[in-house]
């Protein structure tokens, strides 16, 4: 492989800039329409608005139905010689509760100081039009795009994404493509733009303990009648130590050491570890404190107590023996660990420890990662680059998103290209996007289209 | 010391049968009158309706002051060659609440099936009553006591006793006395009259663990922010383990072993452990099995976790890392330990192993232990053996009455005769008394007078 020509990109970005008023338009006309999935809110409306975004530009969208809320699947393929990128979105968005403390109504757009407030400007519908008027403003410039673009928009992703790996696996020939692009999150905290190629997995989990029929006298039966709370104390302290470590048995076996250029990327994340403390009035951070900030969210797997309950919790004190206890745990996952495999490792190890306990599975979502010498990520880095200066580059996230449909499903790399600014407030009162942000995605998702084109014939 | 002459009671007996409706009617009317010291209700009426029942007695009853609710304190000395008994009781009672359980008035005694059902009935008008009932029928037959005696009625002790120290420390003449009788609780499960040498003492406290100023994102945070459920588990963890032994730091340096007597006491207290597990549906008991039903409960101190709370708790899953978390715990102690102490040693073990986690003091009560050698074990035995049958010998009940003010401020042996049935219900709905217990209880008294007079010198 050669190395591609550098796109010039000064006419669409000039383009892009002359339409400023006219993206921001459309921006707000799409985030005033509600699409609250929790609720089942302004769905079909939201999914009929954006297909009719997309029809002009000659997506030829479908609105394709689920056992849930629809999916919106669009495509467009110029360049049979030039990558396909999948382009994956969500038009859902979360609840706007708390109401009260919204700032402006949150289906009303508005902008102060420079950030455009509104629920799902920046998770998700601001990022994803973005690279819709990408393709738009590329088609004005040039009349064809330079690569084929696949879109797909999800209308689950705030209620967990249930149908999304049934959708991938039913739709793998319409789903065809050479990698996949998400733009949601913010960036780094810096500000700086941010390429990521993976996401931690997510496991969750509820231990329940029993003791006697009812809650039993202290002073009678304490010592005598098993208390659940102790129960889960010692069980859960066989699973992770004091110093950090997950102690679970076998829990480590499949997770991947960091290449090299992970750990170099790695080291490369700025971070200010005493205005992390102060922020979040913290002495200390947890341990183990050898591992740096970055290579904790990316590169080992985490395990937390969410929630645990028993017994009295009011006022003063009662000299009570509980005889239930629960505790609700996530464990995060890394490559290659998978949420079954790790699950029944855990269930064995209760088995062995508190044959007594029962365990509940819940949700969970398996780790993606792509390997970051992948042939399209200098093209990408390239892309960030000229929209919106060098971006620092995240081996993984330390949240969870459903990339794995993408990575072991449909078998293609993904790669995140967020723009949002870090204190976005997703899921938050006053969610908002800072309003360049929103023109310099447009550019991104045309730089992308752009550097993808250049490649000009598939990558293997 | 001689062996005592044995009593002849057939007299006083065969006086007390002659009175059964003369004393239910005296009990149902002390009954009516509620005295819910939690409630501040009517407690002055009701320390004068049993002073009203002491003075023509002889007891010369005065009702003193204290901060709270006031004592009811009366004495007759009649044989300055005897032994003198402090009789203890208390005239308050638990709120009736849920008022909607009880099949009658809690206020309106009512005999059902052979019981007294009544709030207070066995806990513990009916108790002390028959003592007092007692000193009647001894005076109606003889026209003197055999014995010196002084009778202590408190008003608080189901609000936990808070004055009793103090007032004992205040009162130390009024009070002084060889020996402390308190007729109060359950015989044994099988119904056969106990003698208690003993009880528990007891120490509450609550563990705080906070980690950030606000819960974190798990996937953000976790494992980077300390999670204070984690801490509370790793420093839970260091202070009992998984065999049932406390491990904290110096937790067991003063505890006493059990003396032949009470060894040999323990283990001729019958239990049916199948029956327990049953009852409570236990596969087994809590560790360490090895230690006797009674032993646990009279020989060794226990440390609960009353409650444990942090996090989410709600349905399903949360990817939340908790900002705070507590436990409340209380320990039981037994002889020589004392609350003071062993709260010492518990804040450094904390501060040891936890240094961010606060301690905050709850509630204690020392524990009091009289030696199963005592001189006074005899008579007492022989007296419950004439009114009831042969008693069980506890060293040491499981659960904690203020009986140290008597053992450790007094410096007096103190003894346990309850004769409430095992389902007496004390706090709870239905609280009720079998009628021919009630009798008992009054010829128990009179025994009881009767063999200490029978002692004829002070036992030193």
């Amino acid at each position: 492989m050669t190395t591609p020509p550098t796109p010039d990109l000064t006419a669409i970005f000039a383009h892009i800039d002359a339409h400023r008023q006219d993206y921001l338009d459309r921006l707000f006309a799409y985030l005033r329409q509600p699409s609250i999935s929790a609720h089942g809110l302004g769905i079909a409306e939201t999914a009929e608005h954006i297909a009719g975004i997309m029809r002009p530009l000659g997506l030829e969208p479908r609105i394709l139905p689920t056992a849930g809320w629809p999916m919106v699947l669009g495509a467009r393929a110029d360049r049979p010689d030039a990558p396909t990128v999948l382009l994956y979105g969500h038009y859902d968005v979360q609840p706007p509760d708390p109401l009260d403390q919204w700032l402006s109504p949150p289906f009303e757009p508005t902008i102060r100081d420079g950030k455009i407030y509104a629920r799902g400007v920046g998770d998700n519908k601001g990022q994803h039009l973005a690279q819709i008027l990408a393709i738009e403003a590329t088609l004005a410039c040039q009349g064809t795009l330079p690569c084929n673009v696949k879109v797909l928009l999800e209308g689950e992703e705030e209620i967990g994404s249930p149908r999304m790996a049934d959708f991938i696996r039913a739709h793998r020939a319409d789903l065809a493509a050479d990698l996949v692009i998400t733009a949601d999150g913010p960036t780094h905290e810096s500000g700086q733009a941010t390429l990521n190629f993976g996401v931690r997995g997510v496991l969750s989990f509820e231990l329940r303990a029993r003791g006697a029929n009812r809650d039993l006298h202290s002073g009678n039966w304490g010592g005598i009648a098993p208390n659940p709370l102790w129960t889960l104390v010692h069980l859960l302290g066989t699973m992770k130590n004091d110093r950090g470590e997950v102690t679970i048995d076998g829990f480590s076996d499949h997770v991947l050491p960091l290449s090299p250029l992970e750990r170099a990327a790695l080291d490369a994340l700025p971070v200010d570890l005493a205005e992390v403390r102060r922020r979040l009035d913290l002495a200390e951070l947890d341990a183990p404190t050898d591992r740096g900030f970055f290579e904790r969210l990316s590169a080992w797997p985490t395990f937390t107590i969410n929630g645990l309950h028993g017994g009295y919790g009011g006022a003063g004190s009662k000299t009570v023996l509980p005889h239930e206890a629960f505790a609700k745990c996530d464990i995060r996952l890394v490559e290659a660990q998978t949420a079954d495999d790790v699950f029944a490792k855990v269930a064995d190890h209760v088995r062995r420890h508190a044959p007594g306990v029962e365990i509940v599975r819940q949700g969970s979502m398996d780790p993606s990662k792509t390997p970051m010498d992948s042939p399209y990520a200098a093209p990408l880095r390239a892309a960030l680059t000229a929209a919106q200066g060098a971006p620092l580059l995240v081996p993984a996230l330390g949240g969870s998103l459903p990339d794995y449909v993408f990575t072991k499903i449909l078998g293609i790399p993904a790669f995140g290209t967020p723009y949002a600014n870090a204190d976005e407030a997703n899921h938050a009162p006053n969610e908002n996007l800072e309003v360049e942000r929103f023109f310099n995605g447009i550019k991104t998702g045309a730089a992308v289209l752009a550097h993808l084109g250049a490649l000009r014939s598939r990558v293997e």
